[in-house]
């Protein structure tokens, strides 16, 4: 099995971008819309959140605790057809100050034309 | 796109109930052969520790820091051929007392006739 299949990476990384842009203009609506219908994200200290209007409302209250930026960066990405993981690492800054470093797993969805983020679960790399 | 395949469910299910038993038995050499060969595990506060004996003694130090149990329930499984996702919920008990409850995303593949963990990531769904 192939660890990296490329056919789909630049829609992923497309999704991937809109999703880091949105965050930094504050657009949690945006965030909600690079997931599916039927998306869940699993943050930590949080139950499963469900649906677009609950992962809106998480993202807008990260960026209401003064997280200003996230980046995203892929370190695989493995697809099956209409689905796809991607397992890479994040940065949260507040302002000029990394807030958290970490890493993520999500499962990718093809919907509707559009790659979407499905599953989303990640946790942070800093020793407690 | 169905949400969970049952043909290997049983088998992931074994796996599962192999690695609890495991980790009750501290014998974390076992838990370490439930991953694939290339299997990477994300573990909070920790970045990826990947293969065999990095697997073994992150689990060993689990076991040294007073957990005595773990239970796993599975809430979806969908596969793709040699590969599937899981999504779950943990318990990790320090003796009679709940230490930690979260939920996982593993990425499962099908190696030399098994079905196992190729990467793990949880985190805990306790407020901090």
């Amino acid at each position: 099995m192939p660890t990296t299949i490329t056919s789909h990476a630049n829609a992923i990384a497309e999704t991937n971008e809109k999703f880091m842009i949105a965050f930094r203009k504050k657009d949690a609506a945006t965030m909600a819309r690079c997931y599916t219908e039927k998306a869940a994200i699993l943050p930590p200290q949080s139950d499963f959140l469900s649906g677009a209007n609950a992962i809106e409302g998480f993202w807008r209250a990260v960026m209401n605790m003064g997280i200003t930026d996230v980046t995203l960066a892929t370190s695989e990405l493995v697809e099956f057809g209409d689905a796809a993981y991607e397992v890479g690492r994040y940065t949260l800054l507040a302002g000029e100050k990394i807030a958290d470093r970490g890493k993520y797993v999500v499962i990718w969805h093809h919907e509707r034309g559009a790659w979407k983020l499905h599953r989303d679960i990640w946790n942070t790399s800093v020793a407690a």
